[in-house]
């Protein structure tokens, strides 16, 4: 069993993260494909990604993310397993404080606390090993 | 250019499907590290897989899915790459008529037609060529 007390304090899941290689091509893909909107599209600064949002019914929507960089972590990605779906997010109403939480859960962190994400939103990552290989993104949405 | 003509009729996302080798231990680590319910788990039935959905906040829930067999394609995906993200399910009102708009637009299928599902859905999946690596898979819930 283990040893974990506690949870962390998630909301809805905001997105569903897809990486591509090709921005231009997957946003005209899944836009064409689902008959939807790009919502919004934004080179997230320090991060060396661009991504896209594709607005499919309902409050979870698909993120595209392609590289900018070839030291990108999309690139090794990429490199690693081809284009495919590379993590959730769900929302909270403060990143640093479920950060803070996950740390003393004993989980695993990419970030000790919160960075700026697209959108104005806030930011921040558990590894791969909190959820069993599975990338976790944590989402303070701005002006909340 | 694509030729590809209409675009699917989806809905809200209704799950992500999650591969995992254990699925009493990924349940428990689910429940406990996201403060969430498992709401319902079935073997479903000539597709040797066991299923969990982990009721998060919001409609689109998390789906663990583990293999009962060798021959699982579940097994297959663990195998080749562990652990981690394995598919993206969108609900629709009709999921043979989905499928036949899907064959028509020209995208690949595994299911020609709806076969199925948990919870008495009937279900069916594109092949990952048609969203760029990404397995979809089509949801019609039962009683709708």
């Amino acid at each position: 069993m283990s040893s974990i007390v506690g949870s962390l304090p998630v909301g809805p899941l905001d997105h569903v993260a897809i990486a591509v290689s090709d921005l231009d091509e997957a946003c005209a893909r899944y836009a064409s494909r689902l008959g939807a909107t790009i919502s919004h599209r934004e080179a997230v600064a320090g991060q060396s990604v661009e991504v896209a949002f594709v607005e499919v019914p309902g409050e979870t929507s698909l993120e595209l993310v392609a590289p900018t960089a070839a030291d990108s972590p999309i690139s090794a990605f990429l490199a690693r397993r081809g284009e495919g779906l590379h993590h959730v997010c769900f929302r909270v109403e403060d990143v640093d404080e479920a950060l803070r939480r996950a740390a003393a859960m004993g989980l695993r962190l990419i970030d000790a606390q919160g960075r700026p994400g697209a959108r104005g939103s806030r930011i921040g990552f558990l590894h791969p090993s909190a959820f069993g290989g599975v990338l976790v993104e944590l989402k303070q949405r701005a002006n909340r």
